[in-house]
């Protein structure tokens, strides 16, 4: 998943960033609200976190990043967190094992909100600060990024559970029926990139043209109808129409329908709930987006022609900008419904591998290992999911994933040459 | 580790079964006091379970075994319950993978006890019925044998956390030098096996006569300060004297100290301590075990001449019966202190492999499962450790574990021709 | 399987050892008569040895510990070799992984060959000195034995080919219809052990009593026609009747009939032949015959037991003994034919762990690791197959393999209390 | 590895493809000629395949393709064939598992090269019809790639000798010194992917137009001498200049050096060889290439860049089209030398993801699996090695392999912006 901002930023919130500090961190919490400290320190796989684990590392990043580098006179609040609470970052030391994040009852949930305070507190200073205002932004763009992983992880995690456990008591709405169409592009020279005041992660940039040939992308999402027609028609059992590893990785973990999936139901923040036939299909791999678009007779688009169509459309609102949209800015349970817009539903699977752009260059120190080092063997998701922090609805934001996972809220969006 | 009683068995608490089910069932309980919800949910690999799964899974035998079985109209308390704490009984169905039990957060540690009190009332009954005394006995040992797994299993999972968590906190006393000396037996036909009145496990009959030589058996276990000369020794790096395969679990793991060492300390229940070095030394593995014996130009007994000399002990007061001896019946931390008798500081590897007795056969029904099918690959162990009830400690039982493993409190008592 | 004589061994071919060695390593290459130089080269699973490669390491065993640790002035006829043709001697040194056998395209066949030639040149003034006599019946046994291993690796080799290759072109004959029968014993003290004259491995002593309880052992061995019946009466479907550790390798690797089976044929050296009802059937695990035995309502020996009824039986010549008995002598096709001696068609598993017996040692040096080192997790066979060189059949002979393993010409042949 | 070719292509040997299906074919046979029936059967590791398989595979295709197809009234020479020879056509069944191709020592390398006579035979009335010229092409072409992997697989399967087995007996001679310089590009649009007559593999077309930035290409290879200073810089152990799942690669699978090397020395067809300071580094993988330009403080080159140099040096002789240039065609030790071309020393890894142009579109039926089933996960890598065919030198030329694989003569080329 994405992770360094480009530099020449506006303030995100237009000034007030104490205030969005402030609700994005509330917002971190009030998303373990439902869970119990046992909930909440699950792991059930390797790419996934405990939503305990979540609050602790996002945490690490502003006492790291801000208050030991920047603030004169702070002492750590725990010297022995930092091994257990680093992610990723090797610039920043040895850590433990991805898979033993699980293995932390230790700090509490309580002592990890007790820090989560003293941080807050160390932090008012700072949030005032120009000259840190690029890494604030970097900071509260982390977190929103980890609230979604939060919430995909601990689906992950409740589904493991035979007896169906939910993290919401919640009746999702009907889906919206998405109308058919294609938005054409002629082809041509665009510009692609973060190019607009505002944050953006560093992987979004430089802003730079591109060829494209015509084309059109489909106005609507592949829906759970669509899959089930897929599924009837041998879709999982037809090697013509898989890339060879996905063919593999189909018959080695025995795939035969997106995950979450059993008969007519899908599991949910909610626990197990009809499917809807009309709401977007999620939690499919970019080996089954191919498959895919290969049975339709149509293809997955390339990351630019996504954003091309986007910023075409700029003048719309992005769907989840719209009364009722995100979910999660309300902490509610996340579901796909079924929207016109490119963002909000589901994030949509693309053919273009994540890549630098020309001219890129990660930043200096630990916060450059944040997108540049992941740049092999995934691909670019486009979009917004039910599940994303609204602010990070734009056209230049490059999501990142390998083609097998699937524990993210993925989906289909199909383009064709014209 | 062992697991169904022998008929003719006498009741063990004389008379008192229902003041012991009390006790028995209370002591289960204490032993998660410390623990938080996280704690007790933690599952750290396949061999471990998590401190709330024993207390259901012993829970889930006594409604299974008894309530369901022997007392008309009793209805599960959930019947979505036994697929996740049956443990390994076949007969009793499908059940969640070993592996996932670290997945359950649900139910609560506070829906298991109130579920605990909800059996413990319907048990009340069924505690007089002398029909069902072997029965009720077995789900006593049942439920013994698993606080000693769910104290090993604790220590196991906290000790994943490299915060260095306690589960405990206390101060372990100071052991107790051992007299060296060597119990001598002239060898000849010696009765084995199970032969008294009281509880015992079918795995511990029929009892029957073997032909021993003349051997001594060591007065007293093998301690940390000879394991550290073992080790400056090189007893790691020389294959001479260890069995092939454990000279190939040496390489492939990278062993080299007991498990839960590190410089001048061992991780106990109550964190990091320093290491006693008169104390016994404790989880290492039967090669380790093996190997140490040759290194030492001795060899460990069959379980036979341990008997043996047990039985020919019988006067004397196993340790843990005498005042301090015992700590897990006290809910306190268990620590070997390094006593002279032959229970209860750790259990001793012995060089038999764990086969069924001549005209051994397993009960009928899904009890018979609990010892038999386990009897290929394994050696078995004497004795008892200080997690060990008190109540077990008897010259005929017959605990097993494969020699890789040491995550249970394991030693040596050395053994020799004579 | 087993591998170091005890000392007080007489001649075992009375007198002319230099014609037996001519013998023994003559049939050595006359077994790879038929294989091509690609055939012979061929290492098909970790266990298992290409046919070269038991050519060339059976020669390291006569220069390594005959002529260079007793022949003055003997040059190794390549100092690179001992790399890569020691075995598991790790008093020798290091040597290539187990698993790379198969890499070993060079040195050629024709260079093995070479070698041989020169090494049994090397030899002759050796055979005749009284005091290497054991190393040298060490050596012989040792040859014999890897002529097994031979035909068994080269067998399951040939299997992996779809194309179903086969060794020798010949007709197997029809099997003996084996009398129903039990060989009965009162039980009480027996000797067992080497304590012939003649040769015998270290791990066969020392002779000592042991006290047996009264039993039966069958006459025969069980049959591909009993086998059937198992298979149709739902014996691989059925847990009550493994052992633990059975039921997941059964469930693992998704065994539902003996090794080399396909409906109404096996795989032999002669490539694919229908199936005798009245053969014994062969290439089980310990797993598998331990369920049939249950399945039919009795037990596996012990191996004392089974040592017991063939010394009782001495009278009588084992099986291969008789003219046409064991094929490996003349390099024909191994195939069991279902005589009614103990030796000679199939290896027969007992219950017994393979462990040492009372005041056991292992030999000083390095080939003290010949069979004390693999005294952990296996089980002893008894008997003989029809691949096993005709000297070797004599009571006290333990062979041993782990339970899971099947690819040795391994068969049941029952027991009960009486 | 490429593998279809594009409809419009004239015939690439001008009008005698019967002696370009004379030579290419006799190439295939005399690159085995040095190598014995055992180690024509190796296979080193799944990706690698026995050399007497790709002599049957390629056979195969011709028979499958061309007589199968396309001549009335051709039997299959031997029915069982194709189970064992298709490597991952899909469309044309099921096969034996990839790492099961090393137990084929039947058929013997005397039966495939008479199978080879015989389609040559039946093959040689179609090579004049105009019809299949197409297909024709495509067989050659893959015939030839399967020549080059030959090479790197038969390397492969030698060097796991530990006793340094060589192919060839023959001196290497000294690298040619390559003169420091770079090809500057200013960018803008540039006509990719092959447009020109001549035969080219599907996944080389559509042509299509690119948009470059202003940038340099290396005009020589990085050497053995730069790599040195690369290790002695700490190359290996800097986790700052290394993709993350480079990272892993390297920690997880000790990796200090290119494949192929030991101290001051490499291995090569001609066995281990000293290592030539100013002779191109080869077998190293994508990551490796990454954090070495990383290092360099430049980056690797995108395909398109790499091709738009290539294509505006035309006039220039590709460099194995010299006098001693390329040693395949003569079936002498392939060794890269360190020309000035781009070339016939090495692979060279691109930046590129390998992923289709716009609009393309696999061929009809199982020859349509030949490169779009690859199209996730892997790199492009342009030039051509010292052991791949002169014929395939050509700008348009897409190879392909994972981040990890080293096991080709691949290389790096640097590029940088301007």
């Amino acid at each position: 998943m994405p992770r360094t901002q480009t530099s020449h930023s506006q303030p995100s919130a237009r000034g007030d960033i104490a205030g969005t500090y402030r609700q994005v961190r509330s917002l971190s919490e009030a998303l373990v609200g439902p869970l119990s400290e046992a909930d909440a320190t699950l792991q059930s796989m390797e790419d996934a976190s405990p939503a305990k684990w979540h609050l602790a590392h996002v945490t690490w990043f502003w006492e790291t990043f801000l208050l030991r580098d920047h603030k004169a006179g702070y002492a750590l609040y725990n010297d022995d967190w930092p091994y257990v609470f680093n992610s990723y970052y090797e610039a920043e030391g040895e850590r433990i094992a991805r898979f033993s994040r699980g293995m932390l009852s230790r700090p509490t949930l309580g002592e990890i909100l007790e820090w989560r305070a003293h941080v807050d507190e160390a932090m008012q200073p700072l949030l005032g600060r120009e000259d840190l205002r690029p890494l604030i932004e970097l900071g509260l763009a982390h977190e929103q990024q980890h609230q979604e992983l939060l919430l995909t992880d601990i689906k992950h995690a409740l589904f493991q559970n035979p007896l169906g456990s939910a993290m919401w008591d919640a009746t999702p709405p009907p889906a919206q029926k998405q109308e058919d169409g294609w938005h054409s592009h002629p082809g041509g020279i665009a510009l692609v990139g973060h190019q607009e005041s505002g944050f953006a992660f560093d992987n979004e940039g430089p802003a730079h043209r591109v060829l494209l040939e015509p084309f059109a992308l489909s106005s609507r999402l592949v829906t759970n109808r669509e899959w089930d027609e897929f599924i009837a028609d041998g879709g999982y059992r037809n090697p013509a129409i898989w890339l060879s590893d996905g063919w593999a990785w189909v018959n080695q973990n025995g795939i035969s329908a997106p995950s979450y999936w059993r008969e007519g139901e899908h599991f949910t923040h909610c626990g197990w709930q009809a499917r809807d036939a009309e709401a977007p299909v999620t939690h499919i791999s970019y080996f089954e987006a191919d498959a895919f678009a290969t049975w339709a007779g149509h293809r997955l688009p390339t990351e630019f022609e996504w954003e091309a169509i986007a910023r075409g459309q700029e003048g719309e609102a992005p769907a989840h900008d719209a009364a009722g949209g995100n979910q999660l800015d309300r902490a509610e349970p996340p579901l796909p419904v079924g929207s016109e817009g490119l963002f909000g539903d589901c994030w949509q699977f693309t053919r273009s591998a994540y890549l630098p752009y020309p001219r890129f260059e990660p930043a200096e120190g630990a916060v450059g290992e944040y997108n540049g080092k992941f740049m092999s063997g995934q691909f670019v998701l486009k979009g917004a999911s039910c599940a994303t922090a609204r602010g990070h609805s734009r056209p230049s934001y490059r999501n990142f994933f390998y083609p097998h996972q699937r524990w993210q809220f993925t989906g289909v969006r199909l383009a064709k040459d014209i």
